[in-house]
């Protein structure tokens, strides 16, 4: 039976992570069946929760354990209804953010409690992971700079540069001590980044046979 | 510094937690400002989580560790942002369901593994619980009958009698591990159940003066 792979975009606001989505889709779309996914979101219950961790705001305080818990709420409908199904089914899963933004965001960035969170990230996913993570590095302030100017940045764009400065050191952290994670250069022009990914990804293709 | 207490009333369907909830309203209410809480629910971000636990049934297939997950989202928003600021400020709050319905629902009629069940619990509520439980003991066939009889039970009257079987034992076995618990026989008639709230609840009160 032939099972299909789960490759994950990651990155900060403004990173491209469209851009590498676009370009892995490109390299894939020939050879595999493709479904695509965002976190969180994904399943009608976890886009619901994207809407009210969004909303939540101006309705009343959202406690960090509460944004958290509804990340892996979100995260486990979608592993269990959407993405192992098409794995199953032998297609491949286009994920735009999955848990390592959890890691990078709530971990890093809000400095949640390490052990809570390596607990919880067990408890709830067990050794469900992506076969590959592109991560698309970039320094915060050039990254807000463009997520700004394409007029996103709402409710993130309140915290402060610190808040995304430890958010990308515990990026790389990750990516670096994780070799199924491949580390994008993203401040580069658009077309090196699009090659880059391109030969990465085709390397990456070539140890990772299916069929 | 004069601080409240938390009360909850807990039971299955059709055990009396409303009559329960109003002896110890009328009991209460001549000496503390009192606080209603209900679970899950009780602030506008954890009723849109109880809204989407129980509409999504119909949407797509919820899956335990979801529910699991969103149950407690909603509970550490009540604590924070109503329980905590209410019981700091001198109110008492008088809880319709709390934590034991989780573990008695989840972990005895689930039956999720108990280990994922305890540490959940521990890190997202710490050492925080209810000053007082009351816990309305029934027959599961009596308390659905009765429910029946309201014309409620709708998602919950699908599952089997085992498993009410199974959510009430756990409830007993909690109960009568935990001094905090007081257990009604709740299948007396009403007069005697309201009469042993009472008498109970007055004698729990003598040995836990404030002021």
């Amino acid at each position: 039976m032939t099972a299909g792979k789960f490759i994950v975009i990651e990155g900060l606001e403004g990173a491209g992570k469209t851009t590498a989505i676009n370009t892995v889709a490109a390299v894939l779309k020939p050879h595999h069946d493709l479904v695509f996914t965002r976190e969180p979101g994904g399943t009608p219950l976890a886009e619901a929760l994207r809407t009210l961790i969004k909303q939540s705001v101006n309705d009343e305080p959202l406690t960090y354990k509460a944004e958290l818990l509804m990340f892996y709420a979100a995260r486990i409908q979608l592993i269990d209804n959407v993405i192992k199904p098409a794995l199953q089914a032998g297609k491949w899963v286009v994920g735009d953010r999955h848990d390592m933004s959890t890691q990078a965001y709530q971990g890093g960035g809000r400095q949640l409690d390490a052990k809570f969170m390596s607990m919880l990230k067990q408890m709830v996913l067990g050794d469900f992971k992506p076969d590959l993570t592109i991560y698309m590095d970039i320094a915060p302030e050039i990254g807000l700079m463009r997520a700004r100017q394409r007029g996103e940045l709402d409710r993130i764009e309140k915290e402060s540069l610190a808040f995304f400065e430890r958010i990308r050191a515990r990026y790389l952290e990750i990516a670096r001590a994780d070799p199924s994670v491949i580390i994008i250069d993203a401040a580069q022009d658009i077309d090196k980044v699009t090659d880059d990914i391109k030969i990465k990804l085709n390397q990456w293709l070539k140890f990772h046979p299916v069929n």
